[in-house]
């Protein structure tokens, strides 16, 4: 179940933090990284840092993009400052904790960590389902990288031994969230069409509707019947040009 | 009360754990340090990796001894591996929190990380109320002292925000979510229109639907944006039957 959970490091500006993220990270039972476009690729520095993790490290994919780093996950989290505008799915660590590994049972799960001095980018942001942020001193809350990464990371593996512990066998069930890539393809849908029919003229729209389908975790047979809805809107608006 | 909680690094070997360690501590609240016999003293690697948390590196006690660093403490609670004879005082750390949150409110607890490989000696070990132990990763529990340090003092502010949560409880956000009587009638209003647009030909559609708003507790801003889309599809709909 352990092996569900990614851990994502976005355009991370030094190799050290890498090593010792993944040390982190293992130390917890986790081995998936994977970096988008670090500004110092694994290097010594990455490698010494690792210590005992160097594994960890070395098998980290590196990819361009956010998209590309979570595209076969179905559930994504950020990491994030205490945001106003994110305040509904807000979330702290040990909820972080527990709703990974509920969900690493029946699919795969990215947690985001953000650059070094500004985090993940607005857009970035509103790409995740839930934002988790450090309860930190308020007067100084400045959490090195690597220790976010451990702190998450404990959380999680508090969470996994909790749900191993309890004797439970009920069979996994497989499959039942869509990835990311399919979601972004039902968001975008939904822009370009609202946005034909004259009802989506700003990003606000799209950003709540976001939150929305992102809080709920949108399975995959309410995905179908969303898109279905699209599809007959869309029909019905084509007959509607085709006739004018 | 979280003055009453100190942090005692024994004999560290490298002035940057110091540093960190002191770091990790301030994110989460703390500021008494007292280090025993350091190899290396506060230095400009200290100073470098405390980043914002100098202070507490600056404000940090030296002492000679175990013993020294704790006198004026009640309870004294040390890091440890997972020892047989220490079975009966091993506790985790998140009860390390709750234990030293209470004992905090009435007197100084003090929580002693041992050397960097060797950790505590037992005749250090023994002079502890309690030993905290981490549940790493049994094919690799090294974690970094600064590490431990974060994760533990992390613990120590969950539960002094659980305690100060209690007394200070926040009002509930009033209002954001629509009555039932709104949510009927988009409910009713959807079914209609997708009804008429040939989507809706069973109840099937509509359970699923109920089921994944009602799951996403749906707010009253989204509830108008759901509104809003039907209403922008129905303008659309009535238009084609005018021109048809």
């Amino acid at each position: 179940m352990l092996k569900n959970i990614r851990i994502v490091l976005i355009e991370t500006s030094h190799s050290g933090n890498i090593g010792s993220a993944a040390r982190a990270m293992k130390t917890m039972g986790l081995t998936d990284l994977v970096l988008v476009a670090p500004k110092q690729g694994v290097d010594d520095q990455a490698i010494a840092l690792a210590a005992g993790a160097e594994d960890v490290v070395k098998s980290a994919v590196v990819v361009e993009n956010f998209l590309q780093a979570v595209a076969d996950c179905s559930l994504v989290i950020g990491t994030s400052a205490r945001l106003r505008h994110l305040q509904n799915s807000l979330i702290e660590p040990r909820e972080c904790g527990t709703k990974t590994v509920a969900h690493a049972m029946n699919g795969k799960v990215a947690i985001v960590f953000g650059r070094e001095r500004i985090g993940l980018t607005n857009e970035e942001l509103l790409k995740c389902h839930y934002h988790v942020t450090i309860p930190a001193n308020p007067n100084y809350a400045s959490l090195n990288l690597a220790m976010a990464v451990q702190l998450i990371s404990y959380e999680i593996r508090m969470a996994y031994l909790a749900a191993t512990a309890e004797v439970t066998s009920t069979p996994a069930n497989v499959d039942i969230y869509p990835s990311m890539q399919e979601l972004e393809y039902f968001y975008h849908h939904t822009e370009q069409l609202y946005q034909s029919l004259g009802f989506i003229q700003n990003q606000g729209v799209m950003q709540k509707l976001r939150r929305l389908y992102g809080r709920a975790e949108l399975e995959k047979t309410e995905l179908n019947i969303l898109l279905g809805m699209l599809s007959a809107v869309e029909k019905n608006k084509n007959l509607h040009n085709d006739n004018s």
